[in-house]
């Protein structure tokens, strides 16, 4: 069950960054939606390295291909299993790294755990592991979108390394100002400084980490389901499932600590017949449930582990041992890559809260 | 499932605050231990309300029951029932919040996802939902304590309205001291001014919030299940479930992504024959899984909704209300209470991941 | 898991024998619902040991107390727990059992795979287990009666020690009819013939067995899961997991086997703008999804394993022993109580099912 | 979920007969395993159509790939991805049973639930789904066979049409002896009448059924998870949910029902230092736990649906139709086939729990 992902639409993702290839068993799509497998390819064209010089330049086309699931192109309600070749295996540059734990790696708990040699390049902990997640969001994207045609999902990078953009507003964000510049930073005015941090770096041998903020918009009040499965924390546990992720904030998060309850408290108003909140500091959910406000949520991501410098170590024999990677395909920093994943795990913690939901409303609606 | 929380030991919830009563009953509790419990009445005392001027009134013994699954005081591996009776139900005192919704509390969105108006006192919102957990969680520790002797999981109020206590060794604090006093805060030199935060906010009907850290001692290497049951998604999707927490960080978290690479990576060495880090930024995880050092985290709470000064909100036939609690029993500030909650999911989390590598260790440590 | 049953409606029961109590804690219930506890406890005396000399003599009010999820009696979309306290235990009746195995119980399969000395009186292995059961599917009983109004759920004795019971159709049995009797066989010409083997089995310290029918009408096209959650694939599985049940057969079952594909298909035709079958082998069910036409299946239960005769065995020392039972409490047929147990879990099959199918409607007949 | 089988170890299934392929996705495959994949091939091979005259001349290479999960062939105890291709495809041959629903099939009810027309050649109710099932239980036996030496699992054909084959000993019998002549029936005396039933049903355009018996041996006491995953209905469970079955019965299973509790009783002795039964009438477990002697249990399999004889039916419209398929490439009989079938469930039942009840030894054996 470690890799399944959700209770009604359940992702099942396979595969290593250096086998056969990765993919996913998405069991609990509903029946009758003519699926759009170009607009999946091109969620998987956002998420692959390679797109710009602030990413790794390791070169998968990441085609997808559908094992099963639809007749006609439409979906069959059986489960749709989508797939990813690997293609660009070069094992041989992460050779030396294989007898070493790297440092703030997943290689040294891997082997403990599972008393395997971690896979070269990462196995199951390489951020390639994502591509099944990602297939599974674009997948419920485009059916949420045809049933909540007011649902979008657009995260964008919010700092890089503690200097933050400037975002007006966060709910008029849209993924096409997003996918325009290779940062994915909607802030037109910051955006050169903060690539400069990265791209400063990578050539130190170096990374960055930073701050991604996600808004969803256009999600029905009712979503989450307490007191375990608020809509929150399944947000939480999504996002922090995230390689790298090291903290997830909904609202003001933090910043509401320091506030008073009279400052904080979203007063309730009527707007066209519609019970809605006059501020939005709680960020779209009360009590674990969505209340119609747009939902927005914070993501703290650490700088990549793999860095050009030298760094003290041990090997799988404890001994001690320097180790310093030749230059490979590794990002300077994950942001840009990792907003479609926030995205994709965003999507999917929607489209099972909403599927739960629609059950749901059967009952609490028909009075 | 939304009430059921665990994959092996998974508590499952029950009771609202106004009811019969509330509790859990635990399926997967290993056999054959004599269980204590005395102690696990001591933990529901630590979450009860009434224990000082900085938490409500309301008065309840909350003497636990248990209804199943011992005999002679040892665990049968049958599902374990533990229970405890509402007494100091007077639901005269919540009678006029009933047809309003209150700013930021969980009515409004109670209402609109289960179509039913929402039971009085909060339902499965108030924070007397928590008895159930925490009784789960006195059990685990009992069971992880006699498994693992190096094993403690601490937490203590960190921050209080943006002011933050000054702990020098986080590791070293330990559950006497932080029960020594009201506020639960181990720094004795601030702890006075946190407190007078408290309770000015509360002479004037208002109400603040704060952070919580908890440090965990003694999990061995290998708890945690990529790629998503990662042990710091679970554990934030833990803290996210509990009532008015908005934000969770591990290791360094936010703090993390200021930093470079190179300034953020653990080193490995080995100590006694066994592999740790040089420092701990990670938070004691590395991909997911435990690597051997503390692991902690730290966990954002909002200013309790309930506060009594006016404020505009709407009734169940959206018409506008001006609203003011008649000065109720409600918590100025969440965060004591919240201190053995933190603690309560902490230990499920890990009492569930220990048991599930139990079953690996069977196969990873073979060779 | 193992104490769960359902996906949706999802029953965790608890309790043993000679402790506390039994009862279950439903997650799932649909709110809106005005429950009718009279309704639930009506069942639990269905169940109830001491209605005939055909039963075991042991007396229990097994009074039901709703301890949450219920407000005003309307159930509210949160966990329904009800409870029923143990009152007349004997443990003395049971004493020398203890420390033999007694053959062909779960007294010695308990204790080796859970380490733990069986408790007095059989524990989870008790049929009084299944009151939490029977207490879920009252419950269950009551919504899918009034959303579809057609449903019924029927079950009878079918045959006593290889002699059965003529039923012209098991379709036109109702309720009214099997409660008439004390045996729970509708066929008035043989039922007095039925009940001499049992008494004549019990006065010679002896035991009978034989097979329950149960027929469910009114039940939706549609419900079952595919491909390991069919209809009759969680028919068979609730059928199994009841106390002394060996066997389970849908349609016409193994009598299927002696047909030719010619003779056994069910032609499809049309009725009042429905298609229907012309005959139903099938037993209600096509690929593990329901037809419309009426569910029946057939349970075997082997003759009860507590006789009143001297018989070889070992103690938990693993000396051979001779053990002759005071004579006690025990039913000498399980059948007739058997019947609400195997409609209990029928019900939760159809309920959960029901829930499950709910949702997916709202796709599947959107065109 | 409804196409996810097990716990801990879980298989996913996914693929229509007709579209890319037919596959598996385990969960919780234990690491440290080095896999014989020509092993897994071997029991493809067993379940593919076209070895004999008794079974579908429908031509498929079956070979398997494996997709992820395993570096040097060594199981890495991440998600073991196993794909067969479909390459004779050949939809041609189903087009005119498109539009009508062929008695007994799956269509209508298929049809009826996801509102979507089946997919030409049975979708996921052709038995070409059990491919996954079949690969995950290749891989589970390998690793049972190494870890418990004496496990054996053989399914036998024990009856066909009514006429049953004579085998005196259940538990001697070999797969060796099963696999060498095509209708995996061991005894030898009645084989060729047993064929005869066959063939010359197939000659008239018509089907039979029959049934099939399955010994486990080699089983620890221990395994099955009261009160609902009782052995006994997670074996009932996986074999209901092979196409075409009908009924299950474990030990005497309906014959039990005529027996007195005095002849039915399995006495407890003790041989070399163990726990045994006398006798095993109840198959093997005892209050749903194996007891340590072999597991028995036989499946009933109705009349393949499709025949070549002319059937009453009805259309998409609700019309009134006359079928009659042309010759296409159906088995006249399912239980050649069948056999492995029920192997590979009953082996997937055996994995789950025996990895459910390694972690239960770790506190039940401590004392």
């Amino acid at each position: 069950m470690p890799n399944t992902f959700g209770h009604v639409y359940r992702a099942t993702t396979f595969g290593e960054s250096h086998g056969g290839g990765v993919g996913v068993v998405i069991d609990g799509c509903p029946p009758g939606f003519q699926l759009d497998l170009a607009a999946v390819q091109t969620w998987l064209n956002r998420r692959r390295p390679g797109q710009s010089k602030l990413s790794s330049p390791r070169q998968e086309k990441d085609q997808v291909e559908c094992l099963s699931g639809l007749d006609g192109g439409v979906t069959l309600g059986t489960p749709l299993a989508l797939f990813v070749r690997n293609e660009d295996q070069r094992p041989g540059d992460y050779q030396d790294m294989n007898t070493v734990f790297r440092p703030s790696h997943a290689d040294y708990t891997t082997f403990a755990k599972y008393g395997v040699k971690s896979a070269s390049g990462g196995g199951r902990a390489s951020a390639r592991e994502t591509i099944g997640r990602v297939a599974a969001a674009a997948v419920a994207e485009q059916i949420l979108r045809r049933e909540l045609p007011d649902f979008r999902c657009v995260a964008y990078v919010d700092s890089v390394k503690g200097v933050r953009a400037t975002i007006a507003d966060p709910t008029a964000v849209t993924r096409d100002v997003v996918e325009a510049n290779a940062l994915r930073c909607p802030d037109a005015t910051s955006r050169q400084s903060l690539e400069d941090i990265i791209t400063s770096a990578q050539k130190a041998g170096d990374t960055v980490g930073g701050t991604i903020t996600c808004v969803i918009t256009g999600v029905p009040v009712g979503l989450g389901e307490p007191v375990f499965d608020k809509l929150e924390a399944d947000l939480a546990k999504a996002m922090l499932s995230l390689p790298a992720s090291k903290g997830f904030e909904i609202g003001l998060g933090f910043a509401a600590t320091e506030l008073f309850g009279s400052e904080h408290n979203d007063a309730f108003t009527v707007k066209d017949g519609t019970v809605r909140t006059v501020t939005n500091r709680s960020g779209g959910t009360q009590g674990g449930i969505s209340n119609g406000e747009p939902i927005y949520f914070r993501v703290a991501f650490k700088p990549v582990s793999t860095i050009f410098k030298e760094q003290d170590t041990v090997d799988a024999q404890g001994r001690p041992v320097k180790l310093k990677p030749k230059a490979g395909r590794h990002d300077p920093c994950v942001l840009p890559r990792a907003v479609p994943m926030v995205e994709a795990m965003a999507i999917l913690v929607i489209m099972d809260h909403w599927l739960r939901q629609e059950m749901l409303n059967r009952f609490s609606q028909k009075s």
